[in-house]
């Protein structure tokens, strides 16, 4: 199994390179679903949100006024991420997140602003609009009050996928958060509004790419070490914000499957066959991120970011395969 | 790796059925982009091509006049097929081809011709049009007299994928030929004119099915049979039109890999894992069959048919996974 499964990845890689496509101006419809077949990333540039060029820290501030905003703390940048707790366990780990306004995220993302903690806006849970809004119901939001700069659709996105989205979510961080590795069941459109965000990318066919380890010596199950482990889950935690954040254990909460790599752009923790990809997306540029594709995400300075997330096509085979590789290199495959 | 691709296929038939969805009218190029995303067999109705539908025998044997057309004949329907010599040797083996008018090749047909060969006009080498026409160079067809009846391409096919076709083919033959189980590196649209074809049809990811076995039983490689084998290469043979048909082995050609299930509808000749489905295409119907799709292909009374080829997106995970899923159960991926 491993062996076929690094020729598959090596084939993939043989015939698609490391190219990522270069569009000066949005695709069309048809143009797009044509993108979705091939499933690669594509950077898109000249899609056009006048509104969003005009958010500035005071306007931003000031359209939110009081209203209270759900955000991400954490000791290290990293939400939702494996840590070691002082025990020397490895938990994935969820943030502490605490209500505050626009007005007091924006402070704490200041270089002065002198608190040890990461701060990051990453609710994630269409924050913006959740499919909710899509079925035509209530969708109570944080950010109701920015809708009218934030557009609900991606015109060529849903017409060419024929649906609707189902979340849109703000991101606002710091140089200081990384969202560490993983992949997500969706097609993804991704739009960078101030800074930069470097992703780090690879092929749904590279999950089988271990720690640090090549895959080629082990060609035998049981593996031992799985891109992907079960880890139990903890929270960072505070009773109060004068308070330092301690990594509580969850025992009630199942363990969660969760990238065994921290950071694949540190050399070595990546085997030599595996095909990394890197790629900046500046203020005013878009990522087409296709489902199944691993992305480890950091930032340059304060950065702004939207992002439109569409249901992939379950019907065919795309999603039976992408599940066959994540099963692979899993325990669940080998234990039936 | 028998039971991760036993598995595979049997989550890709859990959540997609025996499913075929049926258009009343051929699909806007933008909905047939996202067909050949999902890249499952649609029945397409309601596709008119007007000039086809007067074609009697009288007219096309009038049309074509003198012009010799090149007919498969065989003493068992099978061009292409597995077949057993008499020394009781498996061989591939192909038609044995002649040169007739097509007022001879539709008398040929006729249930009193009282010859016992069986005639087949297959030669889906682009017999119409060939991908030289396609790049504007003299593409020279034996059915040059008939291409103003026939479309060189299906509008909404051509610009659903961005491209021509890579071959336009005619097909005319009886009850008695079938074409043997395979697969085509090819997006498939096939209209039926007259009569009926009657397709047995498995996803790519039934390539793993066995000759009257269950592969279950079987995890471990090297698997004795395969689907798909190796077997030297034979052509039926005649030194005239008088002469019965021979089968000469052809010592000079490398063997061919084909299926070994000669044919898929009888009981016990597939595993009762596999997933055949079965429909039928009347004239005037038209199937659009993806890419790595197996089939196999019956015809009632006399039938003529149109098929446009074009070439599948190469890039992506498409043509790897369908190459994967094939060298799964051949031997050069154990080879290596």
């Amino acid at each position: 199994m491993a062996s076929a499964v690094s020729h598959l990845s090596s084939e993939y890689h043989d015939l698609n390179g490391d190219h990522i496509d270069v569009l000066e101006q949005p695709p069309t419809a048809l143009e797009f679903s044509r993108l979705v077949h091939i499933s690669r990333p594509v950077l898109i540039r000249g899609m056009q949100i006048p509104s969003v060029q005009f958010w500035d820290d005071e306007y931003l501030a000031a359209t939110l006024g009081e209203t209270e905003i759900s955000v991400a703390v954490t000791p290290n940048g990293r939400a939702d991420a494996v840590t070691q707790s002082p025990d020397g366990k490895l938990y994935f780990v969820e943030p502490h997140v605490e209500s505050m306004k626009m007005s007091e995220l924006l402070s704490k993302l200041s270089p002065e602003a002198g608190d040890p903690n990461i701060y990051y806006l990453q609710s994630q849970n269409g924050n913006v609009y959740s499919s909710r809004f899509f079925e035509g119901v209530h969708d109570p939001s944080e950010f109701e009050l920015l809708r009218h700069d934030i557009p609900s659709e991606i015109p060529w996105c849903s017409e060419g996928l024929g649906k609707s989205p189902d979340a849109v979510n703000l991101w606002i961080g710091s140089i200081h958060s990384v969202t560490s590795i993983h992949t997500d069941p969706y097609e993804n459109i991704y739009t960078v509004v101030r800074g930069s965000k470097h992703f780090t990318l690879l092929p749904p066919t590279d999950g089988w790419c271990l720690k640090g380890a090549t895959v080629t010596a082990a060609l035998d199950y049981p593996l031992m070490h799985f891109l992907e482990r079960m880890y139990p889950h903890g929270t960072w935690t505070r009773k109060s914000p004068e308070e330092p954040l301690t990594l509580m254990p969850s025992p009630n909460v199942p363990p969660i499957r969760w990238s065994s790599v921290a950071d694949p752009d540190l050399p070595g923790n990546l085997p030599p066959e595996a095909h990394p990809i890197q790629i900046t997306i500046d203020a005013g540029e878009t990522l087409y991120l296709p489902p199944g594709w691993w992305h480890h995400v950091r930032q340059s300075d304060n950065t702004i970011a939207l992002n439109w997330w569409y249901d992939m096509e379950m019907r065919g085979m795309s999603w039976v395969f992408l599940s066959f590789l994540r099963k692979c290199w899993g325990r669940s495959i080998w234990e039936r």
